[in-house]
């Protein structure tokens, strides 16, 4: 895996340039907005935050988008998720989700093993 | 909302006779299989079963399948959960999934009200 | 057409009384300021608000939501468009979406015919 | 499954006409060919109009179209497929599609039962 | 950005090769027509082809489609649209298609920095 | 096309390499399940397991996903199916699926010629 071992430093850092070039050059109101909407999604609430980010980990599997995926695996490991507990959740979004699911299953294997990796 | 009021009542009839004509009457293993892996899949493991749950309702509603929030919503009424914690999933929901989730947010809400006031 | 001609009052009835039951009576701060984004989105901006609709229209056809095509043909037909300017419109929707679009176009000429007989 | 039994019927009138009101009463010629190329798509070629009628049954299944699984399934049993092959198609597409298939998996089976029961 | 600014022409070589091969090479006259439909769907009509530019990057946007949506905004920067009104329109496939949209809304802010460069 | 001679082997080795990750080091009953239901789902039954790939085909191709297609092109390709046979399947799936099929079907002939070339 090694040779990829770059991927997440790359997608945070291709992720946080065009996230400033979004919302610090471009001057779009509603574009802001949402982006703020999205942040606030995730905060304690009567569901605590940590609980949310499995939901969107959940949520993005189903839609099959791998940045998604990589952004709510980085703050489910932060948030202390074991991988059983990660396995068990992409196991209802496998099953609910299906076949199609399954290229996005491996990325994301690959995402917890570099994101432990990289934590020891 | 008394017009509608045995929606859920047919919702659940219909799942159960065709349910059983797809499980006893037909005679296909490999979904057979399907059905009996979709129902462990909710089972407690790693995660509880009402943790599933809740993803469950979020991914049905990111894919914007009535009927499967309809199941998920009985189960997590059963299972506890208050409006303010469903409301607070299916935020979720609705920022990951965008605006074409409004109309499924509706009727999520007539079930929770429905299955609320079946409850009193 | 006449035993559905009330078909477009049922269902801005039903979304009335649904939205209030979401923004009026529920009290998710994230789900409120989403309507609200919602909204806005339309609003006259660097493009037209009558412009945004038809966006709003082609994006709900290939997302292929009923609820949401039925709304936006309400506005583009108060915005003044004609019918072959919506079916121009639509027919980029087929061509991008495919033939599974196809009940969804049936769906939206049907509404567009019961707008015109209610306008007249 | 007697108060339904029309279903089918209804479908099938309903989308004669509105295929009518598109093609003839509308005046679109993109719309108009491109329902002219859905037919042909179906047409004897290097594979068989039949195995054709199969692959646009479990398109719309992934898809998760009510109205295209029922004209797939018309076409299918008219081609005269068994049961157990419309089941084995169906499950290709209940695994690749995942649980969120299911409920339109109970529509083609009472479809299905329907179409014999009308047969008979 | 440099590292990628040949992203573009990358992209308008494969596409040029592919649709060779696919068109010329191949022997499918429904692909063809197909192509051939695709094509039309964006002409000057009742809406000009403008803004059926418009609306095909919505479409694009919202069914998350990169290779479809650097498709459309060459088009889009071509008829001269001002970033402004192009952020309008990604603001409405944003709010309709939700957050799962963004890593598409970055990849778009992207090309359009590279086409706007390149025109320097 | 030589720069990209070894896209196949890699897709191949990746998928390995990150199933072996899945299921051996990995330890999760129903994901071990389901990838076992995912592969009967292809075998002999009531329909042969050399049509079951196509219609795996089809429906990887309408849900957009190139790996998939990918590894069902291999299967097509060593079931014996002509270049004319597949491209009237991706017809079908380009019909159903719509013009946002295109940039898959561009993937799928260029693997089509790659797996030809390898046999050769």
């Amino acid at each position: 895996m090694s040779q990829d071992s770059n991927r997440i430093e790359e997608f945070n850092a291709y992720r946080s340039r065009m996230n400033k070039r979004i919302l610090e050059d471009g001057n779009h109101r509603g574009v802001k907005r949402f982006f703020n909407l999205d942040t606030n999604a995730y905060s304690d609430g009567a569901l605590s935050g940590r609980t949310k980010e499995l939901l969107g980990l959940v949520a993005s599997m189903v839609l099959r988008c791998n940045d998604c995926i990589d952004y709510h695996l980085i703050q489910c490991v932060d948030a202390g998720y074991s991988n059983e507990e990660l396995e068990d959740a992409m196991n209802v979004a496998l099953v609910v989700g299906g076949s199609i699911v399954i290229p996005h299953l491996r990325h994301a294997y690959e995402t917890i093993d570099m994101l432990r990796e990289q934590a020891d």
